[in-house]
This record gives structure tokens, C-alpha cells and sequence, in this order.
């Protein structure tokens, strides 16, 4: 028996009808995300350099960080053939999974696209046209984790929106440490859409793409995951290039009525908690007797997990079961802790749905496994962290076009305008927005 | 003859043919957007002050900022009786205005709603069910200047689309330096449907909505434009928080095809400058006869204009007349500008709008001066600026959504589905992923 073997993972046991209960579960959902100073320094200093020296910057910080001995940034170039190449090496297993799951994101994202995506027109009355136009970006940039979190699911799900908006070019950037590049990262790229990519990462990538060099060209948004050097420099950028959300780390919260075997809840958990330690599983569950088989089957199964040493550390440190009144207390409980991951592990979910209202995704009835929504249901997994699925959504389409406003006001329309523009313009004390309103009504402007 | 009236307002001549052309107009462009550091410290300590002391620090700040002589955070409140009274006690002609413009914003914001702010969903052949649930916020904070830029009209901007998506409660902050409060701010969240209001403007005020204190409520993102300090604050906040775009100075763009009367076209870059030194007005037109008919009515006009000397300091610093070859060009220059008001003075609009592919609000024809738009056409006028257009959106009802995927897997699904995810799972190293997937598959789960 291995020291691995004896690992436990005891999730925190808590009941909602616990005086101290609102305490205890504030704290376990807390997490630092305080931003580390000396990174935030570092990285300012880096995206300074980029900014000032370009390429030769770039060049410096991948020879140091990453250990290359390139000498130009041109050789960190990974062009569309080499893309297919990596594509075409790669087993047909996994290059028919990629492309399966590709045409289902693909085709999620269509719809998305068709529902809530498109340019729409009124008009009033007198002639007067508004609007709104929706374009794509120009130039996105994806940035893709290297060395052990490199997950060419990641490619798929930032690339591919990118791809369905309309975008015509998307620059992919990953760090290949040693030189090591990663040919199922590669292969998505490939399959998703990817115009062009470069081996280079950290905030060197970051600041590259926000204000572009002699190689790397300027896009107009970057988004995916990195560490916490990635997430500073994107903070940074904000503003000149648009970003995506800063993702903390990743969370499953499961609602569970008991009628779900509690080995698929179990495994649930731990495929969430297998990420990374500071990963959080929470299972809500009115029925105790229910939340100790899932803690049998924790115990029995977390010796088969390779990433067990992971998994119980994350349970141990930020799991949780929770026994509640009801089911409907455990809904509410849910909107308070607005999880990126929410499986509703129930037969009657007619019933439970309509009372969920923050959540990243929300995955529905004992088959719907998060895993299936995390490779190849469709909808993305790029999803809102630590309470943000308050106030924002999962990526998507959206992400990747902008809107226009379109205003075409009669010569009728001016009319009724201006003499309303005209007294807001002046309770403003804004002369010139009034006259300009009023040289276009017909009694003065003489056009 | 006064001082003011020998102002003269030359903006910059520039032609699009001239080998400089395109560093002139990069230098032109520029703008510092050079974050103060003493500014980010002490809105860092403000932050840290107000979530460590609440409503005590709130009210220190607002006494000593704003020479209030209160004795407690209850005291700023400003509730929905007090709006409606400042609604009544205004001009009935101030009152029709806005609630005319309000229902324009209005109508516009719903037709928005419709066209791209619902849930859909759709099934695959085997059962399975994706889709998004679009749902409103909780609660959203509204930031209103004070003081001499203190606009009703962007009251009704911001809390509009927050009413139209369906957000329960608004909150509105608005500093009221020595306890001076604009009847017509008021007023305008009176009609707009805000729910209650403060009287706390600054960083203190972004850091009490981000964070909550026990008398102004925590809420889920914060918008509206505000001074240096509110920039850095809300910048610091996103994330605990949503926020809109950090607006930098207001900017229009005019394409001219000479077949505007040039008074018009004047004032409408006037009713830009007289916003801010900072703001930028920029002509295009291939015509350089109509170029100088333009300069003629600025010289003419600008004696006349209250706020001659902002506009003349804007014009002349920032301010630029440009003749390009042609409109096809002019329409490619502002594509490069990405400019938040674009107006196209031209009759030949089917031509010209196609190419148009950034800017946040378009403004077609002759009679549709930016100011139309700014109060009453019915689109947004929070904007986005300094070539931001390039990545983002007018404020929309969409800012006040967010969108929940939704997943749900039939039996049948899981079993095509679970095979792709497996591979990828173990593709990636994720065995529990994998594990997870597999559990649903028939010959495997039992369930």
C-alpha cells in the first residue's frame, strides 16, 4: 500500500439548518483572489517592454521563460500546414472525437449566432430608421495554456465562436516549454478554425497581441484561460484590446434529489475537484442518508483516480455536502453561491429549473454529466467563476461581434426630434447639441 | 469686444494624399490615456477603506469631498417619493421632454429585448435539449456625475436598458457637492425607473455598490461615466463586479459628401468639442472647397456659442478637417478610427453605410445630427470610444443580461456523447472526466 492509497477526501458535512450555517458556508466559499504585487509589477514591466521593443522582447522573455534557443520570433511561428500536419499525425480515434465535438459546438454556436446574433431595423411612423448592426471583430487572439493544463478542448471552445461570428482571422498563442509542443492542442487548433499561431506565452503573449509587433500582429480581443502572470497582463490590457473574464478557479455545485446512483455523483465531484486544488465540489442534497453514499462512494472510489492526490486535497480544503430543508432551499442556495458548473441531478426537473437563475451552465438530469458539456455537448465551457454568473455568460458568439447603433432620422422625424432634443439640450446647458438639433427643423435651417 | 471673442478654432488640416499623412493623423489620434499613479493609490486605499468601514467611511469621504455636513449614510438616501417630487416640481415643458425621449429609449431598448436578449433552445434528434436562459440581473448601481457635467439624459441611457431587461432594483449614486442636487437628474430617474438613489458620488461610491455596506446595498455590476476616480475604481472593482466600458474623451467622426449645408455639419462638430477640451471632432469629405465652407461656418458660428472657448480648445488641439480622395477612402479612414459618433452627410447612404465596419452609433443623412441621438432618437448614447468600437457595443439591454447555458442529455445522447468525451477526457489526462462520462453509458453505468 502507497502513502496514495490512504489519502481521504471528507468534503466539509454542513446543514442549512445550522445556526452558523450561512457563516460556514461564506467561508468555504471564500478564496483569495488577492493579486499577488511582486506578479502584478513583473507583469507591468513585461508588457512595457513588449510594448517598447516588440519582437526583440517577445524573443528575450520565451528564450528565458519557456528555455528556447530561437533567434527570431518568425521561428515561433506555427502556420496553417503545420497546424494540419499535427492534425493529420495524431491517432483516428482522437482526430474523429475532435471533429465530432467540433461540429457540435459548431453547431450550438450556429444557433446562437441565429437567435441573438443578427442585425435588426425599425421604423417609425415618419420614416425614421433605427437599428442595430452586428459585425464581427476583425482580429481575435487565443491564448492556450502550455505544458500540463494544455487542453485542446480549450481551442475548440474559444476558437470555434470566434470562427462562427465571422471572425477571419484568429492568432493562436501557446508557450512550448523545452519546445514542447502539444500535437492534440495543434489538431483542435487546426479543427476549430485557427488562422495562425505562435509559439509563446505568459504576459509576452499577452502584450504582443494587445499592441501587436513586427511578427505577431495586434488583435482586437484576447481571450482564454492562463496563470495568474496571463491574468494580470490581460487585466492590464483591458481597454486596448477587449478581454474576456478573469477566471478564478473552476467550481461544480450538484442539486440532487437522491435519485441519481451516487457513484456518477461522486465521480461528478471529482472530475471538477481533478483540476486543481483550489477546484471546489458542492453537493446539495435535503437527504443525509443520500449525502453518506456519496461519501461512501468517494471513499471507494477516489483510490482508482490517478489524480487522486489533487482530487482530495480540493475536497478536503473547499468541498462540501450540504444537507437542506428541501429541495427548493437547496435552488436558493444555489443562486447565492451562482456556480460556474450546476448539475441538477433530479427527476423533476420542470420543477427545479425555473428557480435557478445564476449559473455558468446548467447541466439537467442524471445523464447530463458536466464532462459531456465540458468536450462535446455544444455549448461552450468557457464559463463565469466565483459568483460572476451574477452579472455575465458563458463565452459565445457575442463574444466575438459588436454592435453598431444605426440611427436614420426623416426630415419629418427631425421635426418632432429636435424640439425634444432641444429643451434636454438646454436643461443641460449644452448650446451647441441644441442648435444643432434646431438648424434642422424647417422653420430655420433653410436646407 | 471681449477676449472670448477673438478665440479662433483652426482644427488641424490634413490631406489624405500627403506622405505624412498617416503619422499626422496617428499623433492626432493620440490621446494619453496614462493612468495617474497618485490617482490609483489613494482610490486603491478608498476601495480598502470603504470595505473595511462600510457606511462609516462613506460618509467621511462625502463630507470631506463633497463639504456635506451629515451625520449618516441614511441621510444621503434619496428615495422613489423624493425623485417623483423633483419630477413634478420641474417645468412641464423639461417634463414632456423626458418622458417623450424616455419613451423613445424605450421603445427602442424593448425592440433590442426582442431581437436578441431571449432564451432559445433546440433538441437533437435523440432528446437531447441545448439551449441559453437569458435572464435579468439582480440588482444593478447607476454612477451619475455631479456637479457641471450632470446629465439627465445619461440617467435615462443607463437605467433604461436596466429597466427594459427586467433588473428589479436600480440604484442610483450621484454626488451632490455642498448639497446641490440637479432637479433634472431627479427627475430623469424618476422616469427612467430607477429604484432609489444616494447622494455619494467618487470612489467611494463604486466601492459601496461593489461591496455592499449596511445601508447601500451590494450590487451585481455597476455603469455610468464618472471622473478619474470613478474610472479607476470601477476598473478596479470588475470582476467583484460587472462594469461597463471606461469611457475616455467623447469623439465624432463626420463623412461628408458636400451635400450637407456646412452650418450643420459646424455645429455638429461643435456640439462634440463643446463637451471636453479633450473631445475630438474630425471631418472627412474629398471636397476641399467644402472643407474651407466649413472652417467659414466655425469662424462664423463659434462667437455665438456659450462654451466657445472649450470648443475652440478642443478644435484646435484635437480637432482635425481632412480631404481624402474619395469617400470610398474616407469610409476606410474611419474604419481605422473606429470613432464612437460617426455621421454620414451624404445622400448617397446605401453606398456608403456597407463599409462602414466600426463605430459605435451611425448616424445616417443629413438630418440626423449626433444630438438627435444623444437624447431622444432611442438608441444609447454611452458609447464606446477611443477606437473601442473596434471590440464593443453601445450600452444595450444585453449589459443588463446574462445568459445561463443550458444542457440537457438524453439516455440515448449520453451514449454518443460519453464515447467522444472519453476520448478527449484521456486525451487531456483527465480520468475522472473521462470516468464521468463513462458511467453514463449503458453497457457500463447500470444505472
Amino acid at each position: 500500500m502507497t502513502a496514495a492509497d490512504t489519502l481521504l477526501a471528507r468534503p466539509l458535512r454542513l446543514d442549512s439548518a445550522a445556526p452558523d450555517f450561512d457563516a460556514q458556508l461564506t467561508q468555504r466559499l471564500q478564496w483569495s483572489a488577492a493579486t499577488d504585487a511582486a506578479i502584478e509589477a513583473r507583469v507591468a514591466e513585461i508588457l512595457a517592454d513588449v510594448r517598447a521593443r516588440g519582437d526583440a522582447a517577445v524573443l528575450d522573455y520565451t528564450r528565458r521563460f519557456d528555455g528556447l534557443s530561437v533567434t527570431s520570433v518568425a521561428e515561433l511561428a506555427i502556420g496553417a500546414d503545420a497546424l494540419r500536419a499535427a492534425f493529420e499525425a495524431i491517432p483516428a480515434h482522437q482526430r474523429d472525437a475532435l471533429q465530432e465535438a467540433a461540429a457540435r459546438i459548431r453547431r450550438y454556436h450556429q444557433a446562437q449566432l441565429d437567435a441573438c446574433g443578427r442585425s435588426w431595423q425599425m421604423r417609425d411612423a415618419d420614416g425614421t430608421l433605427l437599428g442595430q448592426k452586428v459585425t464581427p471583430l476583425d482580429r481575435v487572439g487565443i491564448y492556450v495554456p502550455g505544458g500540463k493544463a494544455a487542453y485542446p478542448s480549450s481551442v475548440l471552445m474559444n476558437a470555434i465562436p470566434a470562427h462562427v461570428a465571422g471572425v477571419p482571422e484568429i492568432v493562436m498563442v501557446v508557450p512550448t516549454p523545452r519546445g514542447e509542443r502539444n500535437p492534440l492542442v495543434l489538431a483542435a487548433a487546426h479543427v476549430a478554425g485557427v488562422s495562425r499561431a505562435f509559439a509563446v506565452g505568459g504576459a509576452q503573449a499577452v502584450a504582443a497581441l494587445a499592441y501587436g509587433t513586427a511578427t505577431i500582429p495586434r488583435v482586437d480581443k484576447i481571450t482564454g484561460p492562463g496563470n495568474a502572470y496571463v491574468a494580470s497582463a490581460k487585466k492590464h490590457v483591458f481597454g486596448t484590446v477587449g478581454i474576456d473574464m478573469i477566471a478564478g478557479p473552476s467550481e461544480i455545485l450538484v442539486l440532487a434529489d437522491g435519485t441519481t446512483p451516487p457513484d456518477w455523483v461522486a465521480m461528478d465531484l471529482f472530475s471538477q475537484a481533478e483540476h486543481d486544488e483550489l477546484a471546489q465540489s458542492i453537493l446539495l442534497c435535503p437527504d443525509a442518508a443520500y449525502l453518506d453514499a456519496v461519501q461512501a462512494a468517494i471513499d471507494r472510489l477516489l483510490p482508482t483516480m490517478p489524480r487522486r492526490a489533487i482530487i482530495a486535497k480540493s475536497l478536503n480544503d473547499r468541498g462540501a455536502l450540504i444537507r437542506t430543508r428541501d429541495m427548493a432551499e437547496a435552488c436558493a442556495i444555489s443562486n447565492r453561491i451562482a456556480p460556474e458548473h450546476l448539475e441538477v441531478a433530479s427527476r423533476e426537473l420542470r420543477r427545479w429549473e425555473p428557480l435557478l437563475r445564476h449559473a455558468g451552465a446548467i447541466f439537467l438530469g442524471a445523464y447530463t454529466s458536466e464532462s459531456l458539456g465540458d468536450y462535446c455537448a455544444g455549448p461552450n465551457h468557457v464559463l463565469p467563476t466565483s459568483g460572476t454568473a451574477r452579472f455575465s455568460s458563458p463565452l459565445g458568439v457575442y463574444d466575438f461581434q459588436k454592435r453598431s447603433s444605426l440611427i436614420e432620422v426623416s426630415a419629418e422625424g427631425a421635426q418632432t426630434l429636435g424640439r425634444i432634443a432641444s429643451v434636454l439640450a438646454h436643461g443641460e446647458g449644452l448650446t451647441a447639441h441644441a442648435r444643432a438639433a434646431e438648424l434642422r427643423l424647417r422653420a430655420e435651417g433653410g436646407a
